[in-house]
């Protein structure tokens, strides 16, 4: 891979060196609106060759794994066998914004740099990890990088198609050289045993800590989730003023009739003091053949439900299939579901949380515990096994969107408690 | 224009000639499903010329109007001054059915050919009228054919962009040579004051005929419509899995919120004993930023509401706005409204209801009258002050969907009514 060019930067502090290489490769990786860094494309790869680059330039080993994710590590740490990974993913959404997923691998470079610039060793050796393909809108499945790290992704999944290209995910794997035999037969493509701890740093994805004030916070489980990419109700065409109702057969009213439905159950189950978000992200008829004066004869739309509780998820599994037998009998309609995809709610490790909160204490922050809105790679190092925790930074507006805004002096907050951490804080 | 071929053809009978005439023009303008034959566009054109080769080929006058349209008669009724006018258009929906529009002009032409083949004369002189551009997918508005026949187009109509090319109205009749200057002003294109009557043949858009078991019908009056080519409503943006209920701003639930509350003041309103149908065709988030895993920040929609009372559509139009300020207020999103588009119902004329009634009993048929739920170019001349009036064809599966249905047998029963009309009915 070429690398870029780096400048040198025996100058820069930490803050300018992290400034430029966020700007930097928002710049490669820029759209019409915010960033775009497509699972398994050449921008993904492009990024990790920037960041390669970036690597070397400051001394550091880098290397890439079975799953085409960068690595990097203080040269004595490279060899090592039993380790702690600081990692997260490089891809972004469609048009979103630049932290999601890189300010986890900024981190762990950051705290790599630091401790090489101050020569010293940490309590434990450290492998940085910049893992491809977390994000779900390319091909449906999420955490891709990590499942295939961890052996855990399903035929299914490997099977989805790319949502540009409409070629399966298996072959887009192949273009990059990974091993798409091992992948299918679940083997993991790195040695598990050899991972003590699997941490990671993410912007928030929600308000809380913009609404708290505390520019970071140590993480105490991720929501899992149960999502369909698309739901198809299908109806019957017909003229838009010839039709009279008790004839109709229109999807569109019933995909309405559906969302209401399950947009009240949600205030009932948040009001029974659950935890459940919900989302219909894309919903569309087909523009090939839709009008204005016509009954479409389907619509299609995409569920993302999340919760705290595998319980809740359950139960808003069944609720789901209620509803539609529900509208199906009312509205005359029929509901086709896609592959219900799946992730477990997650807890992190409780010994890594605590060490985590002395962290935070001892670089003079008040430690401060949440729960994770989103799902990340962490939950699938968890789930393998591996105990995992996470750090979570100040983040405005939101993230998978351009306008996502982490100030600098808080992504150094949150890169200080990880350091603090892998130097080795007594609990 | 490039005639087609057509064959050489006296010994094909009436019903031959219809059914290979059908046959011709849904090859010719066949699309993956159904046909497509768009407003002002090259196989719209294509459809003209098919028509008037057809036409020729059978010993009739053929011209085009100022407005781009085909008008057939008998040679000896080519230069009448007062006459009446059997019309309809020729475009379809995108991805309709071969009938809608087509069916009343092909009625036209065999009314010609039975009376040219019999060497008889009509009532009064009859001009057959092949419209360009009636169905709104293309542009937005409606009836544009006959709207610029009899001056009434509206300047904001004019400059509506095609839905593909995005290039105004305006300039795609300037393709064709249309005067434009004068459709800006407002000037009929026509003399309005030569026609003694408009009468146009139509498949029925829904299910009455099919369920009552009758080959055709008289029509009272033309729902009118209230229509928006597209509705936004805006939200904001964010990640799907961590900004809570509370926080959230989501355009696609809060459509929904809206459509349902629409779908039941409809129940109601039809419960009261009123007219009325509602349907939003086309509904969509952005495909190109659109995630599983985000809250989109808009989604768009269609309104199309109809109704025989213009009182109901005020009504309406004043329940969408409030329904909508009470969603903005309840979920936090704001409604953008595209700039309305109205039809005033229509009432046919009722002498010449009277006289096609009479027509249909001089046929053998029991005289059957009824509502049009759809809108049609007659309504346009009606407003212009031309006494109007329609006959309806059964027809299976409604219309602007490629599996509508009439049966050629049916097309005839229509026919003959038009015919014995023409040819001077005592009432």
């Amino acid at each position: 891979m070429k690398p870029a060019r780096v400048m040198a930067s025996d100058e820069e502090t930490e803050l300018e060196l992290a400034n430029r290489l966020f700007a930097e490769i928002a710049a490669l990786s820029a759209d019409d609106k915010g960033v775009s860094r497509p699972a398994f494309s050449d921008i993904e790869t492009r990024t990790l060759a920037h960041l390669e680059a970036f690597a070397r330039n400051e001394g550091l080993s880098v290397w890439y794994d079975d799953g085409g994710n960068a690595k990097f590590a203080l040269p004595e740490d490279a060899d090592a066998g039993r380790h702690v990974i600081v990692g997260s993913h490089v891809d972004s959404v469609p048009q979103g914004g630049n932290f999601d997923g890189l300010a986890g691998v900024m981190a762990g470079l950051m705290c790599l740099i630091r401790a090489h610039r101050a020569g010293a060793r940490f309590a434990r050796p450290v492998h940085v990890l910049a893992m491809r393909a977390e994000e779900s809108p390319w091909f449906g499945p999420c955490y891709i990088g990590s499942k295939i790290l961890t052996g855990t992704l399903r035929a299914e999944e490997l099977a989805a198609r790319h949502k540009a290209d409409h070629r399966p995910m298996s072959s887009h794997m192949a273009d990059l050289g990974l091993p798409v035999d091992c992948i299918e037969r679940g083997e993991p493509l790195t040695d598990l045993a050899a991972i003590e701890a699997y941490i990671e740093l993410h912007i928030e994805q929600g308000p809380l800590l913009v609404g708290k004030d505390i520019p970071a916070a140590v993480v105490s489980g991720i929501r899992g989730n149960l999502r369909h990419r698309e739901v198809c109700c299908r109806g019957e065409e017909g003229h838009s003023g010839a039709v009279p109702r008790a004839f109709r057969k229109d999807p569109v009213l019933a995909m309405a009739d559906l969302l209401v439905r399950l947009d009240e159950s949600w205030s009932t189950i948040l009001n029974m003091g659950d935890d459940l978000v919900l989302t219909s992200g894309m919903v569309g008829t087909d523009p090939k053949s839709h009008a204005m004066t016509r009954i479409p004869d389907a619509v299609t739309f995409s569920l993302d439900i999340r919760s705290q509780s595998a319980a809740t998820l359950d139960a808003m599994r069944d609720l789901l299939r209620a509803e539609m037998l529900q509208v199906e009998r009312e509205r005359k309609v029929r509901f086709e579901l896609d592959a219900e995809m799946r992730v477990e709610p997650a807890r992190c490790d409780p010994e890594l949380v605590e060490r985590l909160k002395a962290a935070m204490a001892a670089v003079g922050q008040e430690p401060f515990v949440m729960a994770s809105g989103g799902g990340h790679d962490a939950a699938v190092f968890s789930a393998a096994g591996i105990p995992a925790a996470m750090v979570f930074v100040r983040n405005r507006n939101g993230s998978h969107n351009p306008a996502e805004s982490m100030e600098l002096a808080d992504f150094v907050a949150g890169t200080d408690i990880v350091h603090a951490f892998l130097m080795g804080v007594p609990v």
